[in-house]
């Protein structure tokens, strides 16, 4: 491509660009101008910790040498359509079969993580014959309609009216909930006993699958209190409904193991992924099935289809990530980097405005509140997407920015997400930032700040 | 990659993916070996004519030494999140605008056609307020939830029950209207005048968007009578409704002119676009609005997203594929062979079993019928997806792709859009075959078998 100045490419891209989840007239969007590892360089040659690994997909890091010479190779390949057997889309999906759940048998290739959602609830309906879909309030599936309409939070209200038969329960959320538990288990028994009657409202053999993030992202990084997800897979197969976790985002290493569901004891029946499977180098996404899903197929035709199913060069890219993750033993890697972080999360709640930390592996969330002992939150539910003012936690999230620890809020939830590669001392040295910028905020009453700023 | 033989891909293939529109137990992919410019070579050594340019995406044709060239620049420009401006991006919306209808104005990018579709159905929505989207029978827009119910064909069927709002009204399809009219005009009134009472019906008000196909492509290029696509458009003013055009298959030079709108007298308000604009070499679609719905976004959240929208590695390939439309003269050149075809094909007419023979640019189907004079359809409306037998027009297909005529069929039609790059001699090559095949299916009295095969 030409060499085109940064200045015109930024008025181009708020020219001719149309931004997601935003007003377009207030879009002034960085530049990456070099990423390396953890670190990227914007424009004015500022250098950053991305710890939020940009969206949750980078989890080998910026500009990986073996991904970067893959796409030398592009065009050994031959390009070609769905229909035909291409090396690469048969190599990773035997790659992935190798790495998912023992029951997993099967991958239907798609181009992300939501278009994949839409594929597995079709997939679960067409092998159940029922048309109902559970799936959670806090939970985030992405923005195509199927997608839209299984996500359990304010993103999903401009697909509405909804999807007849998408039904939502919720999430267990101890640190919310107005019943205090005696213990984990208490907590699993209460939400397991809402969830089956709920299935017995709507009426068990109407509903073809619970949708789930085994793990929810972006709605906070929800670690389930124990026995939770092994309790509504008994319950799924009580009732013959399947069991679908989308493991977009926690999927390939980003929890310490391959998949969230891992540290679990079930298997799922179906699976969603996207993100760390190429890590963002290329589009892909996609729907693995248990041997049983799989096998009404051979008789069955499956209706759904894309023109990108299983698309050569993102395959290629896909097999070359896949064999990141093992040659640099990287979700070992991330278990251990995962307990460095946890140590310096858990000393978080020594300030006053943190209210919950979650994590697992490298996947984590602090909570910010205003009042440690009402637990009040730092935004109302609610208030960050499709509103007109969004207050604190863009300030907070833009002086962490400004002092290199790049991330993202969801709600009142920091993410803190790095690329699995990740060094101890990095881990560190990004905390420091968090902390020192904590303290800023805690010391200069910003928290206590009720004016909101237009968006 | 490591190397693996054929065999194994082929096994690998069978065993670990799940295909599309397909009973897996009968799955015997072929390879593609090789590809070049209108060609493929299969694991045999058997050479194709491309004549559906996959699907009806190749349009630069297969292994074009620029995009091979465009990949190994990869990483001059740094991989990053929606969040940032990069010059590929910019770059590309700005190119887009460039070629698009003079009122556009910005480009929302996604991966493919059908969440393109997702998101322009919710930018309609979001711009008007309005919930209710009409689209049309015979028409084709994806596998995704609201781009499968915006699809009026039996694809449909398996995302139903439907999501509320989602309202279809007739494509014009002259050879097998009831009514002979007098003139093209005459049937656009017709079609019109219905359009029209559905409005009322429906309630104008409540309408954000027509939905439509310009020119329906897999279901057999309905090329739409003189006036009619203006009509709408008419309609469309009247009512304060939006018009959004799906130029996933039909844009970018197929018809012989940049996108198919670009034959008529109108402009859409919001263009969907996939497929040519990378022509397959790396997943890519998005959403054109025209300057009147980007400004609604101006002061409104624009409340739709994905992780790769406007992902860098796909806007550089849909950056250098855009240059070489330019650099080769393909819209003409298209133009100039969609004549030649045309000569080809209406010559088809003297074959007993051609119906009907639609075509503009390098855009056609040739539509098989039992009898010519009750035009009888090779086989019975809804009887190519997801039925348990599938007759002769697989058969023929079949035996045009075992003569080196690679292509595929919906309903009675079979699609013939071969790479824009072909040339007058490749053209009559390929319909040499054809003619030969047809020929020989009438000699043999095949069209005339009423056996099914099993899927
Ligand atoms: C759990 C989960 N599922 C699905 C998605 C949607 O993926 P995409 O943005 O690729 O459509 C996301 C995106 O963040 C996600 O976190
Ligand atoms: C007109 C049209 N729209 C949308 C689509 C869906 O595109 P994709 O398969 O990339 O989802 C297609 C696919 O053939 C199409 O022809």
């Amino acid at each position: 491509m030409k060499q085109i100045d940064d200045g015109q490419i930024k008025k181009d891209d708020q020219h001719y660009v149309l931004h997601a989840w935003a007003k377009q007239k207030n879009i002034h969007s960085k530049m990456i101008k070099k990423g390396e590892g953890v670190f990227f360089w914007d424009e004015s040659g500022k250098k950053y910790y991305d710890m939020c690994s940009q969206l949750v997909y980078l989890n080998v890091g910026h500009n990986h040498p073996k991904l970067m010479e893959e796409f030398r190779h592009i065009g050994e390949i031959p390009l070609a359509a769905p229909g035909f057997a291409t090396a690469s889309k048969a190599e990773l999906a035997r790659k992935i079969i190798e790495v998912a759940p023992k029951n997993m048998a099967k991958v239907f290739f798609a181009n992300g993580g939501a278009d994949s959602n839409d594929h597995a609830v079709k997939i679960a309906r067409m092998a159940t014959g029922r048309y109902k879909i559970f799936s959670r309030y806090r939970s985030y599936h992405g923005a195509t309609f199927g997608a839209g309409n299984l996500s359990g939070e304010s993103r999903r209200f401009v697909v509405e009216p909804g999807i007849p038969g998408f039904i939502k329960f919720d999430t267990p959320y101890l640190y919310r909930e107005s019943i205090d538990f005696e213990s984990e288990e208490a907590a699993t028994a209460f939400y397991l006993d809402r969830l089956n009657n709920q299935i017995l409202y709507e009426g068990p053999d109407s509903i073809a699958a619970i949708f789930m993030e085994p793990i929810p992202g972006s709605n906070g990084v929800l670690v389930p209190p124990k026995g939770y997800l092994e309790g509504v897979r008994k319950l799924c197969d009580k009732y013959g409904i399947l069991m679908i976790c989308d493991e977009v985002m926690s999927g390939f290493g980003r929890t310490g193991k391959m998949f969230a569901v891992d540290h679990f004891d079930f298997e799922p029946d179906i699976m969603t992924f996207a993100k760390g499977v190429t890590c963002g180098y290329s589009p892909l996404g996609g729907v693995i099935v248990s041997e049983k899903v799989a096998q009404y197929f051979d008789d069955h035709v499956l209706m759904t289809g894309l023109t990108y199913s299983g698309h050569t060069v993102s395959a290629q890219i896909g097999c070359a990530t896949l064999d990141i993750y093992k040659e640099e033993h990287l979700i070992d890697h991330a278990a251990a980097m995962g307990e460095v972080l946890a140590e310096r999360l858990e000393k978080l709640y020594r300030f006053a405005s943190v209210g919950d930390v979650r994590h697992i592996g490298l996947f984590a969330a602090v909570e910010l509140v205003k009042d440690k002992a009402t637990k009040e939150p730092l935004i109302a539910y609610g208030l960050d997407y499709g509103k007109d003012t969004v207050g604190l936690m863009s300030r907070f999230v833009g002086l962490l920015s400004e002092n290199g620890f790049y991330t993202y809020s969801h709600e009142s939830s920091v993410m803190i997400a790095p690329p699995l590669i990740i060094t101890e001392r990095q881990i560190n040295e990004a905390m420091d930032i968090f902390e020192n910028v904590l303290a800023q905020f805690e010391k200069n009453d910003l928290f206590a700040d009720q004016t909101v700023i237009s968006k």
